[in-house]
């Protein structure tokens, strides 16, 4: 019971995540066929939990794998996890993948070929004084991706190597252009501020609908003017603010892209509102119940 | 020593394949961060290995993962394996990743992380006499998949989502269509033939650079007219025959494309005189040296 933490699930029983073992064999490991979530936990409570359940459960659907738990199923695991590793600040990643067979075979495996379900709770990492204070540079890049980025699957080789090219280039994120449009960064949904009026773009095929994103959306309701329209990436030079939204970060300032300042290169007036009001809305619902809506 | 068929090749020893084990914080697993071959072995020697390990080589080289082995060093693996199956018809399967950390995050590992090597071989399956006889049935599918489809890399949702598509209106391949031109098959390389003339599409991009496929354009040579050039989708329509050519099912003919026959729909006589000179080939080098070219 008191597996160190980082711990794990693996198909029904807890662990050190260092000793999780799966084959080789798996559809996971062979071809990417899977799909995952990541969950934040704030002062021991999953913040949208139903909501990110409700995206794997879309996930499945999409890439045709029969939904393994109900949400309160899921719960359960997400509960056990956290409270095996006791911190208040988590991580939950949640991932799902159709299994393994004797042998390689791109077609699905036959009916009745249990799915793989994986996950694990690790420290939730807070943004450095530093990034709040100046923010983070992004630069911007082609999306090389699939045409089926609204679906969240482990085949991520893509975002890998996008997100390392930003690194390289020193910035922290990859904003990711089709056809001159912004589509969203290479783990994280995109905002634009200009004139006190928020911006993100609508979902579709190449874009993820963001749980953080729609937390945001919610949060600006009856307090900022926020438009859900298509972002040309020509608007990044010309916007005061560009914010970039997940569940890993919560809502980050970028004030560099592409080596230019951001405005004028501090974090926003907007964003650090925005931000505050996420954070005062996560303590609001520390303690109720993890599936509460 | 005497594992049972298949056996797998994992992180330096060998092991019967059902007993591998690996972590689910593999970047493979949690990533699809990983390149692979398949080559396939006639009479006991594969086929055209030092092209595929050069197509591994070159794969690494693209997403930046150090080469982990040189040929000689892959070359005793595959030897290794072939032996101890010890059947005269094998295909083997050459897996890495870029290695497992403690943890989950997008950017390449530290530099020292080892990768994971992994590699099995398991019988080859024959084509079915009926196969031969009647040829096989494809569909066409618009191209979800990324841009870097040259990369042979095991993030391959959109290939396992494309070929059972296919599977489901009856037909064993998907021929992948972007902008109205031809690509290739979600795992396999695409050949047409107008009045004896045989076509493929060059390769770029869209379009992993096929073994199978040079070996079919090397057999052509000084014998039929072969244009690597870009194919239409409506040639699909109007030519004679076509056929898929891959490791795992060397040269085919398909004859139903859409529901609709392709020219009289039965196998043609470019493919049989081609599959014919294909097996020669490879029975003429059984018993040549591995890595000869």
């Amino acid at each position: 019971m008191a597996a160190p933490f980082p711990i794990a699930w693996l198909d029904g029983g807890y662990l050190p995540l260092a000793e999780a073992r799966i084959s080789p064999l798996d559809r996971g490991f062979l071809f990417g066929d899977g799909v995952y979530e990541v969950v934040p936990v704030h002062r021991g409570r999953p913040f949208r939990l139903r909501q990110h359940l409700a995206r794997l459960d879309r996930s499945c659907d999409e890439i045709r794998l029969a939904r393994p738990l109900t949400h309160e199923g899921w719960a359960d695991v997400v509960e056990g996890l956290v409270r095996r590793a006791g911190a208040a600040e988590q991580l939950v990643y949640l991932q799902v993948t159709r299994g393994a067979e004797a042998g390689r075979n791109h077609l699905f495996p036959p009916a009745g070929t249990p799915p793989t379900l994986f996950a694990f709770t690790a420290p939730y990492p807070p943004p450095s004084p530093e990034t709040l204070e100046k923010g983070l540079a992004a630069v911007t890049l082609e999306d090389i991706r699939w045409a089926r980025c609204d679906i969240k699957s482990v085949a991520l080789l893509g975002n890998v190597l996008l997100r390392q090219q930003a690194q390289d280039r020193g910035a922290s994120e990859a904003l990711l252009l089709r056809d001159g449009q912004l589509m969203e960064g290479s783990s994280s949904t995109v905002f634009v501020v200009t004139r006190g009026i928020i911006a993100t773009p609508p979902n579709g095929s190449h874009i993820l609908p963001g749980t953080s994103r729609d937390a945001i959306v919610e949060l600006a309701k009856d307090w900022r003017p926020l438009e859900v329209r298509p972002i040309a990436a020509t608007e990044l030079a010309t916007c005061d603010e560009v914010w970039i939204a997940s569940a890993g970060r919560a809502v980050l300032p970028v004030t560099r892209i592409d080596g230019r300042p951001v405005g004028d290169g501090k974090p926003g007036p907007a964003w650090q509102a925005m931000s505050a009001r996420l954070h005062r809305h996560l303590d609001e619902i520390a303690g109720t119940p993890a599936l509460a809506p």
